[in-house]
């Protein structure tokens, strides 16, 4: 029932990070996202701490913001001293507003427009992640615009399968993203980056696809891209000083999933790569990670405010809450599974199955078949979401005119807002 | 390949209501909706003309603002004298803010929030269209302290299953939404419903699907609605004066599906709820018909601009845009199909094919599966997707913290914008 330790119930109230969840509710009102700041820190330092133990100083963990961002994460990376996976200019905006020093940001994505490379440019935004010929010379162009050296590593495919859901399986050969080793094209944009003279090739990047739980899958790709490296050494004279490992282990949905300890597949990943490095004989690179999801997933819990229960005899029940679709569309884009609970119930037998749904105007907004509760739900009870941290405010759409719930932050027994709520007149605020 | 009559091509270039839309992205920017409106009015007087036709002056269109809701749009529906279909405080708000006159609103959805009743009673909303036991509750509650009577309709659902899309399809009797006829649950509600003092019970609603192509859907769906209402009329003395039919008839993505005459549509469904009533010896009720889709889908075309091209020998070929799920997320939810032609480029052989995906940090984030495009696509080149007038900008994401796009109006050969874009400084507007 308890998917994360940061769970529990008292006097049959659910509480998150030692907190009455139906107490926060009736305070800020739902739908509601709460993050649990003691835990991002801790999943940020179990990830640094042991990468750093495993492969040195030079290596660290990059968190991925498409996960989760918004200022007050950002200086909370700041003083946790970790560097940060961009995808846009709006992630590098709320990171430069948050005061993070952007010297430790990776600037990912298969497309960044002129306009995004020049915004990064001016920012200072540490690394470029190469992912294509077109945008090596269009970063090539502004760097030699500028008069600067612009360092950059190469995005790479190594050709695996994770067997995660598709959507998110990022590594394969037949990918949006990247350079395949398997076609030599990989080779030939590495050729390439070297002989522009803005560019300073710093090392390369995967990512294998997210929510991985598959055995050994950082460990093949290490060991892929190391190979890989070796042969750029012997073919065209260059040594890699960074490999970027990607993102990242999969987080507990529901009970079903498995619990992943982060220390031992980064050692396992160590282990490995030391192994690979003595037999190719190549000077062990600095390593980055760069976990968004499990960073953030299990520090989140979304509430919900139950509107209607029905009953359709010889068919199913569903619950409506006050949400859906429109905080979290997890469910309708990918068929992902939550963990749901009765938040002011804990105590009743949860024998009855109601479908969770949202208030969308659309039969696709559901939030969890089949969720076990109690028997007597009814308008008013406070239902809550739990690993809701990614991919949901992220997420987030105003789809039916909804506006968007606040993210409120749960610390040292106190709350805070980080997000504020979106009001009607913000919904409104772009039209003419 | 020009799947509305709104779309050309002159000297190479395609025209979206008599426009370049070459000139078009060059002058607003991308990625950027445009919204033909011409086309709107044009689809709004389709159903307008055609319903007062055939069921008399009483009789009407509700758009379902769903499909795409912004200030300029109400305006629109405001001159045109049609009603509306809202679904949340949001909508009526954009509506009320436009200077729309609320009291042509149908208050639709599964979960209307206390706050949500007060609200639209505090902007005079005209109907409320009850889903469930305890929102009339919370209706008359609310009505009876204002000391108000409050018309509403109630939501049946007739058991109909329209073969569409999972997501779309609500009429049949296991939904969230209404109450079933066969199980008695639609009369036991209608019963209650008739015995609060605050109510006004006006007539009955159902809404059997979106995207509708099925032959006979609507008039099944009127007949088992009459049958409904006789029965109700017998047993609770009760005479329905309005029956509302709901949306909504398909539009042509690609030239796979059919091209929908409305006109023909509704005066099958006008006929068959004549010989009904006089079957039933029932008055013949005013007809309701809530088109969203239908409306705005063939007004709007999306602009992209190219970034990368990728060929991968034995694999594929990808192009990438500055686009994607998070402006249009429609393939990654129900994997929709649309047009997609070469703005700049109309002239040359459509021989190759690519998967045309965003820029999203996702796999998923796709566009088109296997379109067909010239030869020598590059970086800089615009894409367009036709018919994306419908749920697109309505379910628009900040997803990787991608500022959302503008909507700019066609009218007469000239252009405006209706909602800005989004800048950057716009996104962390909420965050503390």
């Amino acid at each position: 029932m308890f998917i994360s330790d940061n769970l529990s119930s008292r006097n049959g109230h659910l509480f998150f990070a030692d907190q009455d969840t139906t107490e926060l509710a009736s305070q800020y009102g739902t739908p509601l996202y709460l993050m649990d700041e003691d835990r991002i820190r801790k999943n940020l330092n179990i990830y640094k701490t042991t990468i750093r133990k495993c492969f040195g100083k030079d290596s660290g963990v990059l968190y991925a913001g498409k996960a989760c961002a918004f200022r007050q994460l950002y200086r909370i990376l700041q003083e946790e001293e970790v560097g940060i996976d961009v995808v846009s200019a709006g992630e590098i905006h709320t990171a430069y507003q948050a005061g993070y020093n952007l010297e430790k940001a990776f600037f990912h994505g298969n497309n960044k427009t002129d306009q995004d490379i020049a915004f990064a440019m001016d920012r200072r935004v540490g690394y470029f992640v190469i992912d294509n010929e077109e945008e090596a010379s269009a970063v090539q162009e502004e760097a030699a615009k500028r008069r600067i050296k612009q360092k950059v590593l190469v995005r790479i495919t190594p050709g695996i399968d994770t067997h995660t859901y598709e959507a998110v399986n990022t590594g394969k050969v037949d990918s949006k993203f990247g350079n395949a080793i398997a076609t030599g094209q990989a080779e030939k944009l590495t050729e390439r980056v070297l002989g522009l003279p803005s560019l300073e090739l710093k090392g390369f990047h995967c990512h294998v696809g997210s929510q991985v739980f598959t055995e050994d899958v950082f460990e093949r790709a290490a060991e892929i891209m190391l190979e890989f490296m070796a042969s750029v050494r012997e073919k065209l004279l260059y040594t890699a000083e960074i490999l970027d490992l990607g993102g990242g282990y999969g987080v507990r949905y529901t009970e079903d999933d498995p619990l992943i300890d982060i220390e031992t597949k980064i050692t396992d990943v160590a282990e490995r790569i030391g192994i690979t490095c003595d037999r190719l004989q190549y000077p062990v690179p600095a390593v980055l990670l760069e976990p968004g999801r499990s960073i953030v997933a299990d520090a989140g819990l979304t509430l919900y405010t139950v509107g209607s229960v029905k009953e359709i005899p010889g068919y199913k029940n569903y619950i409506s809450v006050d949400g859906g679709m429109a905080d979290n569309p997890r469910y309708a884009l990918y068929r992902s599974n939550y963990t749901c609970l009765p938040a002011g119930r804990m105590n009743e037998a949860f024998d009855k199955t109601y479908d969770v749904v949202g208030r969308c105007c659309e039969s696709g907004d559901i939030l969890k078949v089949s969720a076990a509760l109690p028997k007597e739900m009814k308008r008013g009870d406070i239902l809550a979401f739990c690993t809701t941290g990614a991919y949901n405010y992220s997420m987030a759409s105003n789809y039916n005119r909804i506006p968007r719930p606040p993210v409120v932050m749960l610390k040292n027994r106190k709350s805070y807002v980080a997000v504020r709520r979106e009001s009607l007149d913000d919904l409104t605020s772009l039209d003419v």
